[in-house]
């Protein structure tokens, strides 16, 4: 049973953080690219938090987590934080394998995803 | 003269602000859609800050200046911190014209792109 779990900033506003949940709809609507579960959560000001996140996959007896930091750049969230939430969860579920992919904004392809995106 | 002011959130990681001023580079290389300069700037913790790259461009009679949110989600950052930052540049320059660009986070086809990252 493997998951993908993309975390999000969070926000104060709901409507951002339904973006958010939109986004995962949307990547789930795509394919599954194997993964049993796709689920997004929240460093901070919204729910689920990471670690409420990580519990729920663990009651559902996922074996391994995926993690997307849906972030831009390597601030001290991408850096700090989510590594920080993540060896706790290894410590707290060591029967789960958790692997943490780099940041969205690292992917190579971005320039031009911008481009597009200005262009269209 | 048009420009296109990229604006991110800012780190107080410089690495995490080069990776924003190496994405701006990647972007300049792809092709410049028109535009006479493109630039970054930062919301806070970096340099240049919003005000600081208006003046600059407005110092190079820009005419036109696009700005592109490089956000992920319609937080407070992007719903009212950047159009307070706008309105401002509006009355300070009344004879150049400012448009803002939707949110990174809003192209319909993140989706897709991120499901990309994940498989590569």
């Amino acid at each position: 049973m493997n998951a993908l779990l993309l975390i999000a900033h969070g926000s104060r506003l709901i409507e951002s953080n339904n973006e958010v949940r939109e986004l995962t709809k949307n990547i789930i609507n795509l394919k599954n690219q194997g993964f049993d579960i796709i689920m997004c959560c929240f460093l901070e000001l919204a729910n689920p938090s990471i670690p409420e996140a990580i519990n729920e996959l663990a009651l559902k007896e996922i074996k391994n987590i995926i993690i997307f930091p849906y972030f831009l750049a390597s601030g001290a969230h991408v850096a700090e934080d989510i590594p920080e939430f993540v060896n706790e969860a290894k410590s707290r579920y060591p029967e789960i394998n958790f692997e943490v992919l780099t940041h969205l904004g690292a992917n190579s392809k971005m320039a031009a995803f911008i481009s597009e995106t200005i262009d269209s």
